[in-house]
């Protein structure tokens, strides 16, 4: 029921990746229709606009709540949704918990950098953040990189405001420490510029910052592709300009979308949440939903936990290796 | 001798700009050849990767430093530099100091936004910052909205990661108390994604934060506009697109190109300071030399000062409206 098309594109989402593998189940209303799909009853929704925290506690009977209950018993391996992110958080880390050890669990969101995608964490988990926080996101998000983009010993760097080691905040003068210390293959700040550049496979930060870069990239790309359509409308010339590059632009605005990846993973926990854009179309929810199965196959949760030298006890990972849901 | 293309382009630039009231001096070595311009000696230079505030100490008779003291000294109304801009923040603190009741300068960066310019402010000079430093950009921005932008009452809005009061951090949420009880046109939180979209006249956030945007926004508008360079040369179909949308593009990197403006202000000092981008080309360095000249006949340093309830007793001002300076 989460995210501004629910409940209509985020079942046929669910029907177009229900292949092979994969069986979504969907969590909402008894009159939701979802097309043989197994679906578990939720009589309550969250809302976009509610207080996250607020809404979950007051709402446990919420398609929300419910589904990520689902995967802290087991029923589940994996939640998706495109609802409201501080709720999901809030709700995955009340059901989940934490993986042993973890500080903070945050958001990994694909960058579609030029040359593959690139790993930001924190997208927007931890507004505050300390040092010691930045430096197990740096270790979730190269579990991300090995696992999801099959990257072998990913290049790690933290986003800050000048490359050399002292440029930056308090924040990354101190994380820029505990990065040069750790076993990952660190090497160094980077600058937000270069960040569709794929300077680094993963990209380090804390929530508050990582949010702004990431609806920065979207704005501008948004802003520049809407320009240039009203240009290529300005006379004849420019007109037949636009159609002769059209399919040149859909590959650009493909590449660049973020739908492509699906979403981004809430990491740190005992189980697996994925957030998909609010405004997911069927095509979005279907692709949230294979980048999810494709974190249960690669054991992302069970990665994680090992990175902190922890096992995970709770219900996470592929117990159930053939069920999605959503 | 800033930036990556000094003096040549700096020389060619300040010629461009030497006409009317405008007279440029440039600072520089001995053998500097001024094309007849005034020309105030300085042996020594500071490199762009110096570290700023001990380079500004160490060389007092470097061409920054210099240019910064005929400012404070009433020899010049503005400084314009297209060096690294933390030795400019420092050259430009240590000679002309601060507003009384300024905590902190802060640059304040146009944006190209698509209904004209929005303000940033800070864009990059103070990296840790409180809340009631951010009350201070803002009531700074807002002058230089009135007074460079010509807006009247402009719109401040305080740069978020969600558009209600609580959404945001420690930091942000502080700052958003203060920013409603002030008298400034405090119309709420910005998300990112809406920089470019001229949603508010006045943007404030930290120094750390502005630069990671406005570094964003660039960085994202190159690869944008390079790949869509790239995808116009795979087939003759788009290559012949991208000739007859060429002038449309052309437009379009104009209207988002930084160098427009020419460069960000430095404010909260006594004395003013414009910041060129490093690479700038001769025209750029002629647009922010035109663009200083309009901060000084528009009494920005005296206005910021009134807005703190102080006035400038030192040097700072149009005492020789007719000179402009590198």
């Amino acid at each position: 029921m989460g995210g501004d098309r629910a409940p209509d594109e985020i079942v046929a989402g669910a029907l177009l990746a229900s292949v092979g593998r994969v069986e979504p189940i969907l969590v909402g209303p008894p009159e939701l229709d979802c097309g043989g799909l197994e679906h578990v009853i939720a009589h309550d929704v969250v809302g976009m606009h509610e207080k996250p925290v607020d809404a979950v506690r007051a709402k446990p009977g919420s398609s929300l709540v419910v589904a990520c209950r689902l995967v802290a018993e087991g029923k589940a391996d994996v939640v998706v949704s495109a609802g409201n992110t501080g709720a999901v958080l809030a709700a995955s880390l009340f059901t989940m918990r934490r993986v042993r050890g973890i500080y903070r669990p945050a958001i990994a969101a694909p960058i579609p950098a030029m040359r593959g995608p690139t790993v930001l964490v924190d997208a927007g988990a931890n507004a505050d953040a300390r040092p010691e926080h930045l430096l197990q996101f740096a270790y979730m998000g190269a579990v991300f990189a090995e696992e999801i983009l099959a990257i072998e010993r990913p290049v790690v760097r933290l986003l800050s405001i000048g490359e050399e080691a002292e440029k930056g905040n308090e924040l990354t003068r101190q994380t820029h420490e505990l990065l040069a210390a750790s076993d990952l293959n660190f090497v160094g700040n980077v600058e937000s510029r270069r960040l569709l550049d794929g300077a680094a496979d993963v990209v380090v930060c804390d929530g508050f910052t990582g949010n702004v870069a990431l609806k920065t990239i979207e704005g501008t790309s948004n802003t520049l592709l809407n320009a240039l359509r009203s240009e290529a409308e300005r006379s004849w010339r420019a007109k037949l300009g636009g159609l002769l590059l059209r399919p040149a632009l859909r590959n650009l605005r493909h590449q660049l979308d973020p739908d492509t990846y699906g979403g981004a993973y809430l990491l740190g926990l005992r189980g697996l949440a994925v957030i998909a854009h609010g405004n997911s179309s069927r095509e979005a929810v279907a692709n949230a939903i294979r980048y999810a199965a494709l974190g249960v196959e690669h054991r992302v949760v069970e990665r994680v936990a090992e990175q902190m030298g922890s096992r995970v006890v709770a219900s996470a990972g592929p117990k159930n290796p053939d069920r999605m849901m959503r």
